[in-house]
């Protein structure tokens, strides 16, 4: 049996099935991912990393259904919103706007001690959270005790403002930094967690809002990430401005695809 | 006039004043100091760079007086005590000590809501304090607010085991990191604060503890580091284990020069 070196070192053996169930979240039907999943199996070497054999199926994908290719390739879609975290906050609160939270973006607020910047303030049913968005560019990177801790203490220092903290990432936690999160009342986002419906990856798929790095044919997406337009509706909703950014032959190819990945999420919803 | 460039880029005339300063406190005489000055105010060119400007001196000063040498380029020593973090804990725990504290080093505390590493341990009239020690290895670099900020948090979670938070760094905190610290009421101690006694270079000054990286001779001082070697009065203490580290030859040369950097050192102490 084959193995597969994952992103911290570990060895473990290819899991067929592990594969399949990613390709169905992503939209492909069962018979779809089935032999997406047996022909990456065939095709990648003995000791492959997680990210070849996530490059194997998407360059399968790709050939089949490109639209698919890129609902699959959200993960690192999200991680090229960097290098700067900004991005990433604008787009973490266009998803809180989507599921009913008033949001607002970059606030320096008085703290008692010293004036704090605060990514994101997120008001829903009365209570104000102060949002601390934490983005990683690379694979294997983790939000670690450090910035929960700073998070909670900045919390502490603005506690006037805001009723509870809340911290928002794009990776995972580690173990200790999710631990103390829950120990002192911080509410955490990170990619699958917590399980369930408010997952990031959960708001994704339940919002359908994509965020402009998935698609294939925007080859440089900060132009568009300075102007505010983060996700795949915004760009299909502001088709004119998108012209003057891109050139217009250009920003033609990116709302078709952006249109046609959209499309391709609706149907798997419908699906679903 | 001349002019200088800062590390953070700023702009400012040459101060010779400032030089001479620095080479008294380092122990020079003042007509060495003035003699030294003019020359490294003739040698260097417009728009030197600050480093540019040490390096001049340093490089008058180790003809006319190899051990003074040594003790101007202390707050670089420090610097060269990295790449990682250990060699400075171990280093201002040993300060510590010799002002009156006594130490821990690295201890893990079970916290309220998680285990935490505790650099150093240090307790002095019954107040214990939780001492986090921030080590930068590259000029211009600050210690910032996020760091103030998980340290504070850090000791409430520790907060049963310890009185008081302590944050103590080689080089300069940044206002508002410095502004948070005094407000929650954390101790700290940079390369210049507090001003008079308490800064790293006062303590360093007033305990004599220099660090083994101000030898000249030592061109790798990570295995003395390793086995907790980390000021010059160990050298001359432990020359036995020094020649199994070293080599008999190397060794003698190193012990040669830290007994001649302490003798000046002592000299200039005399002198102030």
């Amino acid at each position: 049996m084959k193995t597969v070196v994952k992103a911290d070192g570990r060895v473990e053996p290819f899991d067929r099935g592990k594969l399949v169930r990613s390709l169905v979240r992503a939209g492909a039907s069962r018979s779809l991912a089935e032999s997406v999943a047996a022909r990456v199996e065939a095709e990648v070497p003995d000791g492959a990393s997680t990210e070849e054999i996530l490059s194997a199926a998407l360059r399968i994908l790709e050939r089949v259904d490109p639209a698919l290719a890129a609902l699959y390739d959200l993960k690192r879609a999200i991680m090229r919103l960097g290098p700067t975290g900004f991005p990433f906050e604008r787009y973490f609160a266009k998803i809180l706007e989507a599921v009913g939270y008033r949001t607002r973006l970059n606030l320096v607020v008085r703290g008692r001690c010293v004036d704090q910047e605060v990514d994101v303030t997120a008001e829903r049913r009365g209570v104000r959270f102060m949002v601390e968005c934490k983005h990683h560019d690379e694979r294997g990177a983790r939000t670690d005790l450090k910035v929960a801790m700073y998070t909670y203490a900045r919390f502490l220092d603005v506690r006037g403002e805001y009723d509870r903290p809340w911290l928002a990432t794009n990776t995972a936690l580690t173990p200790a930094a999710l631990r103390y999160s829950r120990c002192v009342g911080m509410r955490v986002t990170s990619w699958l967690y917590p399980p369930g419906r408010w997952s990031l990856a959960s708001l994704i798929e339940r919002t359908g809002l994509l965020p402009v790095t998935t698609l294939r044919s925007l080859r440089d997406p900060s132009p568009l990430v300075r102007e505010g337009l983060v996700t795949l509706l915004d760009l299909v909703e502001q088709g004119g401005r998108l012209a003057d950014l891109l050139g217009e032959r250009d920003s033609e190819v990116v709302v078709g695809e952006a249109r046609s990945v959209l499309a391709r999420l609706r149907r798997s919803r419908r699906r679903a």
